[in-house]
């Protein structure tokens, strides 16, 4: 896909980053869960978590436009700490690109930011957490070299 | 194998468990992350998240012993958060069987007393978290109904 370009979102893409951040967040819970959660309260505390890591010194989001600056994704990178080594490490917290743009490689562009940004704050490494379920993003990560170091599992108590 | 309790722990057990603690954690860091560490500060950051842990009100730890309360294992349990709902869950924390009692179902007793905690604690749901190259773990949790939830990937930066 032609003339795609990254760069440092600015305060007129939060909208779309928020709603997105949202959107996807939402579809990610489980169904057995969701009857749990009020929705209108739940996305309070969603846009609450963001904003807070979003206000770190350390956190950046960046944003894929195509020549018209019309957002298709964005992706969101900061300062994670790998709780076994208590080392600092470049971490991803979100990635997203519409889904009519999915498959042009605008993921692995946005990734590619995030890891250059990472190597620039000086980490030797770069973290992110995939759904088990999203193979297509599985499948990115482990292109671009990622390879997993660890799995959330769960189980509903009856 | 027969005689086997599963009791909570107690001061005279965290000297066992501060052991293996350190000694697991530390096995499972990569080769090319030690490099970065001195294991001597990398001990006292983990006792002390340990200890941070320990301390809090709904934590509990239970340990497995033979009939001669022999310490066999333990298993460390307290409330988490599933970050996507913001929900209170049961999270184990460690789980360590010692290397010549496995295979005996020493772990899937440690969890069961788990999910019964949690379970009176009034949580939904239990959640925990296995290296991606623990084969053994992962198949009796599988076993014992747990589901990839989230896979963390990493990735090296050169």
């Amino acid at each position: 896909m032609k003339g795609i370009m990254v760069r440092e979102a600015g305060d007129q893409d939060y909208e779309f980053i928020g709603k997105y951040t949202v959107e996807t967040g939402w579809a990610s819970i489980p169904e057995s869960e969701k009857g749990e959660l009020n929705k209108q309260e739940w996305t309070t505390h969603m846009l609450e978590v963001f904003e807070n890591i979003r206000k770190r010194e350390t956190s950046k989001i960046f944003v894929a436009t195509d020549q018209d600056q019309v957002l298709l994704g964005y992706l969101f990178v900061g300062e994670g700490t790998y709780w076994i080594t208590g080392q600092r490490c470049g971490y991803v917290y979100d990635i997203f690109v519409k889904q009519e743009f999915r498959g042009k490689g605008i993921g692995a562009l946005l990734l590619e930011k995030a890891e250059e940004y990472s190597k620039e704050k000086g980490y030797s490494n770069i973290r992110l957490m995939v759904f088990a379920d999203n193979e297509a993003a599985t499948r990115l990560y482990r292109k671009m070299g990622y390879r997993a170091e660890a799995i959330h599992m769960g189980k509903a108590l009856s």
